[in-house]
C-alpha cells in the first residue's frame, strides 16, 4: 500500500454507500469540490431497498429502487436558489391520507425518466443537470437487488441457530446478530460507468451508512468488488458513529471494520476514519483491527453536534481533506490526536 | 371596435382555454414568438377538471387540478433537446396495474411545487424555466372550481325539462343539450397576474377547446370577465372544427359563437376565426351571427390534415399572424377567401 502523499492536483473520488450515510459523506465531499481539493466526484449507490416509496415503485414497475439514488442527487445539488429549490422538490414527500401518501417526488421523477429515456445513467445525469450537481450519481447495479442475511439468535429456543432473512428492510430491523449478507441475484450486472469511475479514482470511500444493507453490498457485486480490489485508488472506510439497533446492534467501531473485512478480505483498506467518541478500550481494539488489515487509523471529531448519530458534513469534509491532502502517518498510528 | 391595423411592433397575446384546444393554440402562438410577431405570450388556463390524474390529485390534496396547466406548459417548452426531454417527462403517464396507473408526472411535480413553494404562480413559473418556455402559464382562478350545467332533455319522458349537471367530466359527457354553464363557487378569486396580462394585452384569444368546460368558464370568473370586457386588447374567438359529442353535440360553428356571446353579451369580439370546412348554409349562418356580434369573420384553412378534429399549429399560426399583422377587413366580411 502506498501511503498518501501531498498532492498538487485535485483528486478524483468515488463514494459508495446509500441512504443518509452516503448523503452526509457527499455533503462533505462536495465541499472539497468547492475548495478544488476534489475535481471529480461520483456516488455509487445501493439498489437493494425494498421499503417505503422506493419499495412501492420497485414493486409496481420492476425498476431499480430510486430512493437512495434520489437522496445522493439531492446531496450534490447546486447551492444557488435554483439548485436548492429543485432539491426540496426532489425530496418532497406527499402527505395526506390518499394513494400518494409517502411517495417522494424525486423517486417518481427518476422512474419516469427511466421509462422515457430507457437508460439508467442518462436519466440520473439529467436529474443531476437539473439540480446543477457537483458530481455524478450512479447505481451499483443495473438490476434491482435483494439483500439476504444469515442471522443468529432470532429463535430464543435456539440461540446459536441461523435464519435466512431476506430484504433490506427485514435485514435492517432483524432481532438477531447478522453473521453475513449476500445479494439476490448474486452476480448482478454492475453499472459500467461505476466500474470505470472506480478504476479511474484516486480515492474510494466506503461508508458511513447502514453497514450490512448499504455499505457492504457494494463488495458483493462481483464486478464492482473486482474493480475495488484492482483499482489503484486508496480505499477509505468511514465507520459509523453508533451501532444501529437491528442490523448492527452491539457493534463497536472495530466490529464494523471486522465484518467489512470478512466480506472482502482481498480489499486493501488504506485509511479507516473513526470519530473521537470512543472509550480507550474500543480505541485500542479498533487500532488492532485496523493494524491487522494493514490500514492506518484516522481518528477525528466528525460527529454532528445535534445529538443524532450522524456525521457533520463540515467536520467530515475537514477529515477527508486532511486524509486526501496526504499527511503522512504510519499504518497503525492515529493521524489526528484525540482531544 | 377598432379594426386591427398593420403594426411594426411585436404583439402581446393572452390565450385562454384548457386541454388539447389550448395546447394547439399555444403551439401556434409560440411560432409567432419565434418569428417575433408576438413578444409576450401568456396562457390562462381553466382549473375545473375533476377527472383522471388531475381529479385524483384534486380530491387527495384539495389543490387546483394541475393537468390543463401542465399541458399548457408542455406546449410552450423549449425546442432544444433539454426542453423536449423535460416536456416528455412532464407529459409522462404511468401505466401498469398499480396505484400510480394513470398519474402524469408533470401533475405530481406541479402539486409538489405548490406544496413546497406555497405559491401557484411561482411554481408554474419555475416549471416554465425548467422547460425553457417561450411564455407564461397561469391559472384562471386560485381555487379549484366545478362547472355546473343546465341541461335539457336528459329525461326522455320530459324532453324540455332541465337538469343540473355538476363536474367537468359530467358536463363534457352529458346526453342532453347544455343551455348554460356556471361555476361553483360562482365568484372565485381570479389570478391577479392573469388579470394584469389581459389588461396589458394587444390580443386575447378564446378557444378552441371544449366549449362549455374549457372556453366559456373564463367568462364566468367575475374579475376575469371584467378584465376581458375592459381591456383594450382585441378578442379573437377561435371556433372548434367539429361538435364534441356530449357537450356540443349538434353544434355548428355559429352555435358555438352564439352560446359564447350569450354567456358574456358585453364582451366585444373583434375577430372570429373559423375553418374553411363549412357548407354554404353554415357559412351564411355564421356570417350572420358574427355580424350581429359586431365582429369580423376570418375563414382560413386551419384544420389538421391527420383526420382529427384538431387545429394544425402551423396553419393556425399563419391565420393568427394574418389576423395580428392587421389586414384590414370590414366587420362582417371574410378576410380569407374560401378555396
Amino acid at each position: 500500500m502506498t501511503p498518501s502523499r501531498p498532492t498538487d492536483r485535485a483528486q478524483s473520488v468515488v463514494a459508495l454507500g446509500g441512504g443518509h450515510g452516503l448523503h452526509a459523506s457527499l455533503r462533505a465531499l462536495r465541499r472539497l469540490v468547492d475548495e478544488v481539493v476534489v475535481d471529480d466526484l461520483t456516488a455509487v449507490v445501493t439498489v437493494a431497498d425494498n421499503g417505503g416509496s422506493s419499495g412501492r415503485l420497485r414493486g409496481e414497475f420492476g425498476v431499480l429502487p430510486p430512493g437512495d439514488l434520489r437522496m445522493a442527487l439531492a446531496a450534490l445539488c447546486g447551492l444557488d436558489e435554483w439548485g436548492g429549490t429543485w432539491e426540496r422538490v426532489l425530496q418532497h414527500r406527499f402527505a395526506g391520507e390518499g394513494e400518494m401518501n409517502g411517495h417522494v417526488v424525486g423517486n417518481l421523477l427518476i422512474v419516469a425518466l427511466w421509462e422515457q429515456l430507457g437508460d439508467h445513467v442518462q436519466a440520473l445525469d439529467l436529474v443531476g443537470r437539473l439540480l446543477g450537481s457537483t458530481g455524478r450519481v450512479l447505481p451499483m447495479a443495473l438490476t434491482p437487488l435483494d439483500i439476504t442475511a444469515q442471522v443468529r439468535g432470532t429463535d430464543p429456543a435456539d440461540p446459536d441457530g441461523l435464519t435466512l432473512v431476506r430484504g433490506q428492510v427485514e435485514v435492517a430491523t432483524t432481532d438477531g446478530v447478522i453473521t453475513r449478507v449476500d445479494l439476490e441475484p448474486d452476480a448482478p450486472l454492475a453499472c459500467p460507468e461505476a466500474l470505470q469511475a472506480v478504476a479511474d479514482a484516486d480515492w474510494v470511500v466506503l461508508g458511513p451508512g447502514s453497514w450490512f444493507s448499504s455499505v457492504i453490498p457494494h463488495l458483493l457485486v462481483p464486478d464492482l468488488r473486482r474493480a475495488l480490489v484492482e483499482t489503484e485508488a486508496r480505499a477509505v472506510v468511514v465507520l459509523n458513529l453508533e451501532e444501529q439497533p437491528g442490523e448492527t446492534g452491539g457493534f463497536g467501531p472495530a466490529d464494523h471494520l471486522a465484518v467489512l473485512v470478512e466480506h472482502a478480505p482481498e480489499l486493501a483498506v488504506h485509511t479507516v476514519l473513526a470519530d473521537t467518541r470512543m472509550d480507550p478500550a474500543e480505541h485500542e481494539h479498533l487500532r488492532e483491527v485496523v493494524g491487522a488489515a494493514g490500514a492506518r487509523l484516522v481518528v477525528a471529531d466528525v460527529a454532528s453536534d445535534d445529538g443524532t448519530p450522524r456525521h457533520d458534513p463540515a467536520k467530515l469534509a475537514a477529515a477527508y481533506e486532511q486524509i486526501m491532502l496526504g499527511q503522512e502517518a504510519g499504518p497503525d498510528a492515529d493521524l489526528v490526536a484525540r482531544p
